[in-house]
């Protein structure tokens, strides 16, 4: 009884530090919004009356962000297409109906237009909804897609963390019936290629089953009306401690403490096919139908999972629920692991980077009879990798170019913009790519550094010598090296002296 | 003169023929919301009432579409790249008041975004106006840019015709202080290497000059402050006759008819350098110091354009006006040339695929201190390339992939998933592109089928005896030759065999 009562003043304790944290922010949120009025006020020259900004939670990419960016998506975009994935696209918003009771107590964060007369519109919350609404609407049953593109969500943005209001996601879905499990540990594989080939750190991608998740709330003796709501509650042990979630479980949900032990149990559990083996012996467990079945399929997906050889980073872990309301079978998420522990500890997870699961319901709500199409999906988070990669970009000594041409047109003397001109011209039509400076007439040593700064390897300079000896003098930027070649050799010669470019 | 009746008579059959189809298609839509609003009560069964559709205006992309799109794409941006232009993205949604005061008469058609609390949004317009608002917000002074996203309007959609309320702008800007007409004789460029490269057909480059409308605004008696309500009717005369833009101007206008006569004959004006020439000796535009301006320009830029040898389809035009109020300098609008003319006729315009212009004070907007950044850019509206791009396709014969599959990895017998999905696996970790059917035991008919109908070039096929000889039978699609690989050459030979594609 002392106990409890130590745990009671613990936890009213913490919930009042709580309470002043969120007074702290508050306030400093209301003196933001002052400094950020008089800012407005103070400059104001009767002119100027805006913030020149971009909408909260969201930024633009200049062109070094633009070229991490590329490169993450080439990499994703070569392993979707080494499954053999088609791509779609969809439109930024959907009516709003589209997107009404797909995503449970996330719903408030979704963005709606303003109503201009004619339609109710919302902006897409992710791209599973509108890809479950472009199978029914077209009556396809069987497709294999990937899908990049930004969705929105009015959540508290977390920048430095890679958290935005309009950030982009990379969908790789199969949908159609299937024999079981075997597209599920494709899912399972690309998420593993994907991070891999990225070489963002260790990772593990944990496991578990919806069903297995309300087997287990079933037989901890949760009522079936509570299975979504203690789901939810499940889904934030990744940020919050247990004795949290059992609070809020048993405070907030109205379970019974002893229902709630029950699951603590249960949830700490995480291991491999020994797991899956204790589980299907489990007294209780393994007389609940669904948990059964979700158990059974588990075992046969890491049987899958060990003749790719991947087993090593799939961890099957029973405190994973995953936030969204459509998910019925296998679910899972991948977190990369911080290895920076100066004292051997335990490597810390530092944040989801891919998600997904099974989604067996969600294109039969949208199909006017119901008829269901199978589906399971994998969706990579790719912000949180851009953050990673530019830190890593910026604490490197790389200078990452931010074009691709291949020569400067310059000249060395005056009066020579037309003949820059023609030999530029000249250039593009044959498909080099080349620049030259906007001025009737630039210094050679401007032109020069114009090179050095952007990256440019080579410069083509005219001269009057040049002209009349049907010449162009071809300068290789790094050695300096100044080769003399015959105007009508010029594309080869670039070609074959930027051709590892 | 009975000609001229004749003509008249002809025109007016025209005229009269096409009020009859409109009201057709009138009824048609009409009948459509009938049928729709019919087949909603009817098959409603108290659980699906919402439309099952996107938004008005807009449309999916499926594979096909997709592949038809990146194919455009991939000659545009490697346009772009080709004259050595950085990439940009900015986010979907702007502040409100950033697109305030920035498009004249279209502002009634921008999306705005509900007021959930906080700051208000609308949905980009353009890609012009972001990028001017990143320019000042960064003090970039000095960038060449593209940038290909998706834009809103809430316009009467013409989808048939290529025209959406969401549809992509594939834009190139050159911002900063250079030499007069150097970039804009270079975005010229771009638009003609396009539209030749996507083998649209016959099209023609309008150029105009804002100072040079300007000017004779002033010349024909227009007060200054309808310069630019003036402006907007003549950018309606590549849609409606003459006789309507006069009358809008003296009637809604209130513009006096003697002006309204001036300002139509120099419109009907169209030519070359002559043009140019003609009109720097013109009595009364010659005196206006921003024509001369503008006309002295018009030389410079037709010189450029002579040096890069595509004046044949460049027609300085002085109808052309451009509906945006940014712009400042050049204008100009590429619109593609209908062929299919029987009679011999003058090929007529099928429409607008690209404009532009100079906008030298927009970025001055932005700039607490009004400090300008000259820019000027092009826009390639690819909604209608892609539409005669997909017509095209239809009508070819030809069958466009919609995934880069190498190979299918089959089995002749039953039994043999496991050693499917080993073999896969070993694909994908070699880079090979690789599907196999989601069966357990698949008909070998069935997997050859599959080949077949997504044109995958070859097939992998495992069974008992090659597994015990340590071979995988490869077979050729196309020719139905079946060659036995050792299995440790296997990922070379499907290489080889694949690298034309």
């Amino acid at each position: 009884m002392a106990e409890e009562a130590a745990v009671r003043a613990q936890a009213e304790t913490v919930r009042r530090l709580k309470q002043d944290k969120a007074d702290a922010d508050e306030i400093a949120k209301e003196v933001a919004k002052l400094l950020e009025m008089k800012a407005q006020l103070g400059t104001d020259e009767g002119k100027h009356k805006f913030v020149l900004k971009t909408p909260k939670g969201t930024r633009d990419f200049g062109p070094k962000e633009m070229a991490i960016r590329e490169r993450a998506f080439k990499a994703i975009i070569s392993c979707f297409k080494r499954h053999g994935a088609e791509v779609i696209d969809t439109p930024v918003f959907e009516l709003k109906e589209t997107l009404t009771g797909k995503y449970g107590e996330d719903s408030k964060l979704i963005y709606d237009l303003k109503d201009q007369g004619g339609e109710l519109l919302s902006l897409r919350y992710d791209l599973t909804v509108p890809f479950a609404r472009y199978l029914a609407m077209n009556k396809i049953t069987n497709i294999k897609r990937y899908h990049i593109a930004k969705v929105y969500r009015r959540d508290n943005p977390a920048m430095t963390r890679g958290r935005y209001r309009e950030f982009y996601q990379c969908d790789f879905d199969i949908a159609g019936q299937f024999d079981p499990m075997i597209p599920d540990a494709e899912c399972l594989k690309i998420v593993h290629e994907i991070l891999s080939d990225l070489q963002l750190g260790d990772f593990v991608i944990k496991v578990n089953d919806r069903r297995i998740l309300d087997g287990m709330f079933a037989v901890c003796g949760v009522p079936d009306s509570k299975f979504r709501t203690i789901c939810s509650s499940v889904d934030k042990l990744d940020k919050v401690p247990w004795e949290e979630v059992r609070s809020e479980m048993v405070g907030e949900k109205g379970l019974s403490p002893e229902a709630a032990d029950r699951i603590g149990e249960y949830v700490q559990l995480h291991g491999g096919l020994d797991l899956i083996e204790q589980l299907l012996q489990d007294p209780k467990l393994s007389q609940n139908k669904v948990a059964k079945e979700g158990l059974g399929d588990m075992k046969l997906l890491f049987e899958y999972l060990t003749l790719f050889g991947i087993t090593g980073k799939i961890s099957f872990d029973l405190s994973l629920a995953r936030g969204l309301d459509y998910y019925t079978g296998v679910i899972f998420e991948a977190v990369l692991l911080q290895q920076e522990n100066e004292h051997g500890e335990e490597p810390v997870s530092v944040g989801s980077v891919a998600g997904g699961g099974r989604y067996d319901g969600l294109v039969g709500m949208f199909d006017p009879k119901g008829r269901k199409v199978p589906c399971v999906g994998v969706s990579i988070g790719i912000e949180r990798i851009f953050s990673i990669l530019e830190q890593r970009l910026e604490a490197s000594e790389e200078k990452i170019r931010t074009t691709e041409t291949q020569v400067l047109v310059a000249s060395a003397q005056k009066k020579l913009l037309e003949e820059r001109l023609k030999l530029i011209s000249e250039l593009w039509d044959a498909g080099i790519k080349a620049e030259m400076l906007y001025k009737k007439n630039p210094k050679l040593l401007n032109q020069l550094q114009y090179c050095e700064e952007t990256g440019i390897p080579l410069v083509a300079i005219v001269g009057e010598q040049e002209l009349k000896d049907g010449v162009v003098k071809l300068r290789i930027v790094a050695t300096r090296e100044e080769v003399s070649v015959r105007r009508e050799s010029l594309v080869e010669e670039i070609r074959i002296r930027t051709s590892q470019c």
